[in-house]
């Protein structure tokens, strides 16, 4: 978070959201809590190096939270926070906008099934 | 554009707007027309490179619209084209939510008067 003073609010809201994959890790979260392997299994083209430090700002940031499940055989999963639930409007539109944009620009969108 | 495949339509949507700087240009065009000069002004921190970049990209992508104006004195003016009207609703979400981080935050912003 820079110290000086912005001068819109899509400038805050892009300093958080604006790294690659920032949003479509959000995106699957929106849609439901998430293992480390489900979201890198839904998004093929990111890194583990990339996965692993999204995942970290975004906790740090409080817009992600991790809960560790004491099931036989540990797991954790990925969920949004209240304040990252508070990003559904803003992830919803850009969704939308997208699916019309690779209608309008034939861009094949292939989803990964769960 | 990337030719090969997508797999969430977000991921398109940032390919687009992800660009530092971008949503912001385009949520300036969002409330009105502007030159150039308004766009510098309503935009400090961002450089004529950038700026004559984003929009050169806007343009050539068919969201943004470059009208000169015959007036006493030429004047070129940036809109949003009908496909930049589409991003609206996800502009805004992306404003509301600028607007309740920095209030979260206590992040100063000091919108620059028209």
């Amino acid at each position: 978070m820079r110290d000086d003073t912005y001068h819109c609010p899509i400038e805050v809201a892009m300093e958080v959201l604006g790294g690659r994959w920032t949003t479509v890790v959000l995106g699957h979260l929106k849609d439901a809590p998430r293992r480390y392997s489900d979201l890198r299994r839904l998004i093929p083209d990111i890194s583990d190096k990339v996965l692993t430090q999204r995942l970290q700002d975004l906790e740090d940031e409080g817009i992600v939270t991790r809960v560790e499940i004491e099931a036989p055989g540990r797991r954790v999963e990925y969920s949004l926070s209240p304040v990252g639930r508070s990003l559904e409007p803003a992830l919803q539109a850009l969704y939308d906008w997208g699916v019309g944009w690779a209608e309008l620009h034939r861009l094949q969108i292939e989803p990964i099934g769960r």
